[in-house]
This record gives structure tokens, C-alpha cells and sequence, in this order.
């Protein structure tokens, strides 16, 4: 049936002879068959008493044909109250589940993560042949509904939507899913304990299953909230700079040296010649503050050619990265950053609330905690938390992972936070363009950020003198040739600056709690996948 | 002098003896020497008598020592108006031009877009050695100088500040610019006619010196307003999709196919392996769709390997992205898609009110005009309107670049807007995945918008069916084992949906009628250019 076909049948189906019915029902079924070839098949047997006739189906392939208007008014789940009761409603969703029993079938329709019971029974309206119909719908197929709104005795459970049903009037199928599923989402969206096990002997989905059909996995509420909870993160980065006078700019990805270090960079065949892709913005974000844009921010993907096969490595990841003027001292940008995120922590505390608690339902997770203003900490001070729990570090050793979480479970022990500053790294550790510390030659200006004992954030004032960067990089065996159109890019002066790059999935894993960042990363890159 | 001893010089100055005071100015003299090379010289003959010594010199390199502490507050040029008149004020800035001037001396301090007249004149306060180094300082340098606020007799018209001028008290360099400069602000902010000449016989900087030393052509206060409007197009495309309910999503830029076509597709060396930059985010926010998230934007960047050297392709350029399900017809999405325009547009024209008076002053342009809702045409309409001038065109062909310029000149003149939508593109002339129209089998559910005459967006309703979709990639040659993840996003049921890709950096240049795509990208890409 097309779309003009079942418009003019639902409209009109209550004024037709039996005989129009039936033919109209047969056509149905033809071009049902013909356009949604795995969709399930009415008892042809039935046909000839099915006064249900042009009340379900499919609408084929919706192809938005300019002869039909329907006129739907469409309700969400969510909208869904006491005040709808015995109204009719037209509702779109997807099958979540469908069970059959006799006469009649319960079905749960979802939408996104809200999820509502259906039952449609054969009485003097609904045929058997419309509920055998219904019954052999696929899982995760969309269908339009019209439906009465009924209260419900006992709360359903199992459904987002607890004290409501709906009493299924039409059924339309309006894209059908294969009857074989790689992956099921009740069993992708099983609650998860903290050792990844799910309860009981149910049903584990890996994730090497979930990524190769992410377009199923998606679907979770979980995994609908983490992404929606992700472009959170990146709102609130963006409005809480832009606020305090920050310009959004964009930066190259294809580059033509790398500059930043060649080992763990990506070639590019650029036409005749070669060309590297961004490790970071870092370079063009100074440069946008010599060019006087003052406080610069910028949000795109950097690239990272590590073959790292660790739970917090991406190949490819979105980088939030910011850089500011200040006028004599760094710490009145490393402020500013500090308060940035204790503005998006806040942020998502209060405005994420829903997200927050769907994810916490599938992946338990303490609630992120954190100081305003939040925990500074000096490098030496880190130090001596952990020598005092046993470690053997030198002063100018960077940490090790497993130091950095250690120090993080000290931390929080101590100052009860699971997010704070590292400043003043030891100069050695860190790269070229870090601005030396003048008040001690071991140390810099530089800082790491953290969020439940892993690095979220790596900053620092930058060098802006040229003669000082060309000396420093030399020091660090970078050909100043390659570097040149960075460092003469002070040379025009240029304000003394700070910043920092964030990894996005970094963040959003840890605020979460979660085990690996292919979890916040909505179609992952890493040295084995490239797909989908 | 370093910044401890210039703090301790200018908060004590006053106080001390002539002895300490010329011990002083030498010790300065040296270490600015020695930090600042290429900073202009005190005439040492002077020093005896330089009874303003302390209230002078370099700062010398910034590095953040914890032992100072400054506690100058700076105010803006910006702010500076009546109320500050006879007060003392710090302000950082640039030296925009500098004229020395007998015992005097006429400096115009600039910030990002606005200036401020200086003087500074041999006084009881202010000594010959002092304004013989002040006039000395090269263009660019960035000086922090203490002043009073004075009103002047006849209006300064250089200075964006046309009824103050500055009377220097203190000046110090933080960080100083070569003495020769590849090109002056001054002439790379020249007002440029239609004809892109500068008025008159003056210097004109022609593009590739601009972009060559990008980081001073940056400098100029229309391109200081430009990028602040291009970061004001992002946050207003967000903006109205997030409050229409839209989720940001984030796509990968590294792909291993070359799914919408091999010819213009840069690649790259993937660790063993070889991989792809997505020529949009396409594929992905589609299977964004297939996977619930119902109406998805991404902004990022997208890369071209075309070999097109014209005013309006880039390598690398900003996608502004959007996808969207709808019911029944994929009009519900060209609305939305057009009045985001429409609000875009009126964002501009209220919020960057200054931008556009900025920029204007230096690229003359028509005041861009839009009609709300906007105006939309099929396609048959346009082909008459150009057939009626006089275009030979087939029914079936896709618009040349000069048809295109044509029908925004024709449509301008008979609806009086700059803006409108093209709908119901040839379906020859359209990507695989374009829905073809179910009332025309040459036409298909397409469309593109135009700024001035240009195509800024392309956009369809996609097909949503996979075996429709596998169907129309094999008539278009597409190897189906290569689009099979994307194929396969549609077997688990999908919506119908529709969307768009903009180029960021078109708005903005159409917007403002602008001649070049390199003007309105920071630092653009093209076949020849990688760098800076």
C-alpha cells in the first residue's frame, strides 16, 4: 500500500463497503509484501473476514510524496500523562519487545529512552488477523500507532511509563528491522556492576559487538544520555568561555610539518607532496593570540598516530582547547580554566539530572565530587603525598599512570575531590614550548588537570619570546627549520600566554566513572578499528 | 631590569635618591639590552640626567615569577570615555604608528580593533632620554603604559577614541616587535573598493602576503570583526538547533572507505594500513539517526582533495552539519533547515551590529537581505527564469557556476532577497543516496540554498531503505562492499530523515559579500597552501 493508499483507506475505511475492504486489504498485503520484504506476513487465510482492514499495515517506503497530506497530530512518550487519559493518540516508536498470548499481544514501544506498554486484543474493532499482524512485527521496527490512553491497576515495571498503556487502534509499520538482531538492547542496556559482569547469568554483550553494531548499541538509554550528556560538556565549555569573552576560532588539521614531535603522527598524501595531520591546535591557538584575538577557544578533532591499545586511548578524539592572554603571571589563566570546570561540573549536575540518572542505572557510579575553587596542588606536594605512601619517585620523574591514580585515591582521601590542579611540573617532562619556571630551574610553568586520578587536561604557559623558544627547542632536538613559521610568529610580539588542550571522552568517562573511552566516543578510532 | 626591580623601580621611584635612581636606570639599560635585542636603544649620553629613569624600559620576557606581584588594574580603550577624564589608567595595547615630533612624541596604542591617541612630551616629569625611548619602540611592540585621561580640543579622527587622548606617565615593553615588519596594519586595513582596489596610490597587500604572515594581516580590525562573526555563525547555528531539541554529536574525520566517491578524497597512512578524511560527516550523522538521536548537528571539519583553485574552494574547510527524522515528508526538515537560517541571519544583523560596521569600513557591502520564512523555488522555476533570460538549459542538468550567479541576480531583482532555497534537484545530478521523488522519476526530494547567488548548503532527504539505497548505489557505480556498514545502519528499522552540510566559511564570506574564501577562513588550505 502506499503512503496515499493508506491515507485515503484510514480515512475513509469506516464508509466502505465490505467488498472495497477486502480488496483494498489484498492490495495491502501486495504491496506490503513487495516493499518490506522482512516484514512479517498477515494470514492470508484470515483475509476474507478482516473488518480491521485498513487500519494496519505498512506505509511502505515514505518517500514524502507531495499528494499526501496526513493530518497526525504526533505525541512523544515522555509528554504522556494523567491528562490524556481515554484520548487517542498517534504515536511513533520503535518495537522494544512484543509478546503474544492468546488473543492479544503486549508490546513495548520505545522512544529513545522512554518506553510505554501496548496491548492490542481482538475485540469487535481489532481482528485477529491485525493482532496476529501486530504479534509478527520485528523488534526495533518503527511504527506509527493511534491509541487510547488507559490508565493501568497494578505500575508496569518494566516500562518508563509506569501507570499508563495504550489500547492500540491502528498500527503502521513505517520501517521494518531484520528479524535477527546482532545484539539485543535489553541485553546492551543490562545494568552493569563495577567489575563489567552483568547480574546473574544474563546475557553479557562485549564491546567489540557493541562497536561493530553501534547503530544498535546507540540505542540503549544509557548510551542515548552519555552522548546527549557528551554535547552537554561541549555547551557548557563553549557558553561558560564565551561569557567571559573568549572568540571561538578553527584551526588546520592537515599541517605541513610535524611540528610537535614525528612519532606519533599521521601522514597525509596531500596531493604532490606529504602532509601531517594535527596532534593538537596548539600551535594555531598561539597564534591566534598574537594576532590579538586575546582569549581564543576552539573545539575539533585532533589525531593521534599511538599505537596504544589502553582504555584511555583514541587515535582520533575531540579536543576542547583554550588559550588566554594574561598580563604577569599564568595563574590568572589557570584560574580561569579551574573555573571553567567547576562551572561545567555544576552545569551538569544541575541541568543533566535525567542523564545522570539513566546512566547510573545501567553503569553504577559514585557521584563526581569537587571543590569551588578547586584543589591546587604544587608538583612537590604530590610528591610527597606519594612518597609518604611508599613510592619511589625522583623530583623530576614524571608520574607514572598508576602513580596518578594512587595520587588520585590520596587526594580524594584527603581533600575529599575527585578533581584537581597539578601545577609546577618539573621542566624536563614537558615539551619544548613550555615556559621555564624563573624562580627554580627544575620546574615550569606548567599543569595537569585531574578527574578521578587520570589526566583530563595538559597545560602551561607557553614561550613567548622567540629567542627563548628557538634556545628551548634546540635544547629538545626539534629542527628549528620546521618550527619556523611558529616562532616567527612572536616575533611581531606578542602577549605572554596560558593554556590548555581537554579531551572530551576523557572527561565525560570519568565524570561518569566509566571503564573505557570507547564508551564516550561515539564511533571510535583506534589502531584496530576503523569501522563503522 | 627584570620584572621584580621594575615593579620595585615604579612603586618607589618617588622616594629614592638620584644616586639609586641613575644605578638604576643602567641596570635596566642592561638587562633590556641583553633580554629585548631588538629593541630600541636609550641614547646613553642621556643617562646622568634621567630623572625618569623608573618610570621606563622593558619589562623583559614575562615568565610568571611568583615573587612579583603587580596590582595595576587595566582597563580597556573601549571603555575609556568621559567619566575617566583626569585619571590615572594602565592600559596594555600595541603600538599602531608612532611620530616623533621635536621634544615630543604621538603614539597610537591600539587593542584588537580600537585606538587611542598618546603623548608624551618633555615635562618636569618626563625626561628627554624617556620620550627619545618611547619614540623609538617599533610598530607592533606590545607597551604597558600608565596615563591620564584627557579630553581633546578638536576630535582625534584616526582613533576609534576620537574625544580622549592618553598623556603618558609610565612605559614599559612587554614584548617587542622587528623593526621591519612584512606588512603594516595600516595598509592591510586600507578600505577596499568593489574592485578590490585600495583607494588611491597607496600600498595595497596583495593575498598571498596576507596570508604569508597571516598572524599581523589577523591584526586588522576587519578581520579581528571578521572571525569574531564567523565564531557568532557556530554559536548561533547551536544555539537555535539545541533549542529546537537537536544533540550535538562528533564524527570521525579518519574513515576507511572512501564511500562518497574516490576521486577527491585525500588519504592517509593508517599504522599498517591505509585510511580516509571524510569529505563530510554524511554517513555518520545518518547512522545517528538509525540510532535514535532523532535531529543531530555536528560542526567540524571536512576535507576535499579537489585540485580547484577558485575564490571559493578550500582543502580543508568548517562543515556545519544537521540531520533530522521527520513523519511524513521531508519539508518538515526544509523548514526547520530555512529558519535556522532566518534566525542565523537576524542574530547577525542584532548581535554583530559593531562587526559589521567594522568590516564594512574596510570591504564595502550591501546590506544582506532575507525574507521570512524564506523564499523557496523548485527547480522548474529557476530553469524557466534562466531560460527566459536566455540560458540554454536541459531539464535534467545540474546549475554551472555562472547559471547559478545568474539566478541569484534574477532573484534578487524579483523578490528582493539575498537568500532563498532550491528545491527538487534532477535526480541525475545528485549523490546515490539522494531520495528520489515517488511523483517525478527525473526529479528527487533535493535541494541546495544560495547566498548572493552562490550555493552555500546541499542537502536531501536521504533514502532510508536498504534496498532502495543498494539499488540506486549500484546504478551509480558505488562498490556496495565498500558502503556495507553504512547499507547495513538501515536494516534494524530508520526513520525517514533528511538534512544538510553548510560550509562555514561561505556564509560568512557570502554573508558579507567578500570576493575570497580565504578571507573568512583563519588560516585556509588550499593545493598550494599548507602553511602557516
Amino acid at each position: 500500500m502506499t503512503i496515499e493508499e493508506a491515507e485515503n483507506a484510514s480515512a475513509d475505511g469506516q464508509k466502505k463497503s465490505k467488498k472495497q475492504l477486502k480488496k483494498e486489504a489484498k492490495e495491502a498485503l501486495k504491496v506490503a509484501k513487495k516493499e518490506e520484504k522482512k516484514a512479517p506476513e498477515v494470514d492470508a487465510g484470515d483475509q476474507a473476514e478482516d473488518y480491521s482492514s485498513g487500519k494496519y499495515g505498512s506505509l511502505g517506503t515514505i518517500r514524502s510524496s507531495s499528494t499526501v497530506k496526513f493530518e497526525r497530530e504526533f505525541v512523544d512518550i515522555k509528554t504522556l500523562n494523567a491528562s490524556f487519559v481515554d484520548q487517542k493518540v498517534w504515536i511513533r516508536g520503535r518495537v522494544h519487545t512484543s509478546r503474544a498470548k492468546g488473543k492479544q499481544c503486549f508490546l513495548i514501544l520505545r522512544q529513545q529512552g522512554n518506553t510505554i506498554q501496548c496491548v492490542i486484543a481482538v475485540n469487535a474493532e481489532v481482528s485477529k488477523p491485525m493482532v496476529k499482524f501486530v504479534s509478527n512485527v520485528s523488534k526495533e521496527s518503527i511504527i506509527d500507532v493511534c491509541a487510547t490512553v488507559s490508565r493501568v491497576s497494578s505500575p508496569i515495571e518494566s516500562c518508563t511509563t509506569k501507570s499508563l498503556e495504550l489500547h492500540v487502534k491502528e498500527f503502521w509499520i513505517v520501517s521494518s528491522a531484520k528479524t535477527h538482531l546482532p545484539l539485543l538492547i535489553e541485553d546492551a542496556a543490562r545494568k552493569i556492576t563495577q567489575d563489567e559482569e552483568p547480574e546473574g547469568l544474563q546475557i553479557k554483550v562485549n564491546q567489540d559487538t557493541r562497536l561493530d553494531n553501534r547503530i544498535l548499541d546507540l540505542r540503549t538509554p544509557a548510551n542515548q544520555a552519555i552522548f546527549r550528556l557528551e554535547g552537554g560538556v561541549c555547551k557548557l565549555f563553549r557558553d561558560i568561555l564565551s561569557q567571559k569573552g573568549f572568540v571561538e576560532i578553527h584551526t588546520p588539521k592537515i599541517i605541513n610539518a610535524a611540528s610537535e614531535g614525528g612519532a606519533n603522527v599521521f601522514t597525509v598524501s596531500y596531493f604532490k607532496t606529504s602532509a601531517y595531520l594535527a596532534q593538537s591546535p596548539q600551535f594555531y591557538k598561539q597564534m591566534a593570540i598574537a594576532a590579538d584575538f586575546d582569549k581564543v577557544f576552539t573545539v575539533g578533532a585532533v589525531f593521534r598516530a599511538e599505537d596504544s591499545h589502553t582504555h584511555r586511548h583514541l587515535t582520533e578524539f575531540v579536543g576542547l582547547d583554550l588559550e588566554m592572554a594574561f598580563k604577569y603571571h599564568y595563574h590568572e589563566v589557570l584560574d580561569v580554566i579551574g573555573a571553567t570546570f567547576t562551572d561545567i561540573f555544576k552545569g551538569l549536575r544541575d541541568l543533566y539530572k535525567d542523564e545522570l540518572r539513566i546512566i547510573s542505572e545501567q553503569y553504577e557510579f559514585e557521584p563526581f565530587k569537587f571543590l569551588d575553587p578547586p584543589l591546587k596542588l604544587d608538583f612537590p606536594q604530590a610528591l610527597a603525598m606519594l612518597r609518604e605512601a611508599g613510592v619511589e619517585i625522583g623530583d623530576e620523574d614524571d608520574l607514572s599512570t598508576p602513580d596518578e591514580k594512587l595520587l588520585g585515591r590520596l587526594v580524594k582521601r584527603k581533600y575529599d575531590t575527585d578533581f584537581y590542579i597539578l601545577d609546577k611540573f618539573p621542566l624536563a617532562v614537558r615539551p619544548f614550548y613550555t615556559m621555564p619556571d624563573p624562580d627554580n630551574d627544575k620546574a615550569s610553568n606548567s599543569y595537569d588537570f585531574f578527574m578521578r586520578g587520570e589526566e583530563i587536561m595538559s597545560g602551561a604557559q607557553r614561550i613567548h619570546d622567540p629567542d627563548l623558544l628557538s634556545e628551548r627547542a634546540k635544547h629538545h632536538g626539534v629542527d628549528l627549520e620546521k618550527i619556523k613559521p611558529y616562532v616567527d610568529a612572536f616575533r611581531y610580539g606578542c602577549p605572554p600566554h596560558a593554556g590548555g588542550g581537554i579531551g572530551l571522552e576523557r572527561v565525560v568517562m570519568l565524570y561518569l566513572g566509566l571503564d573505557n573511552i570507547r564508551k564516550t566516543s561515539m564511533f571510535p578510532r583506534d589502531p584496530k578499528r576503523l569501522a563503522p
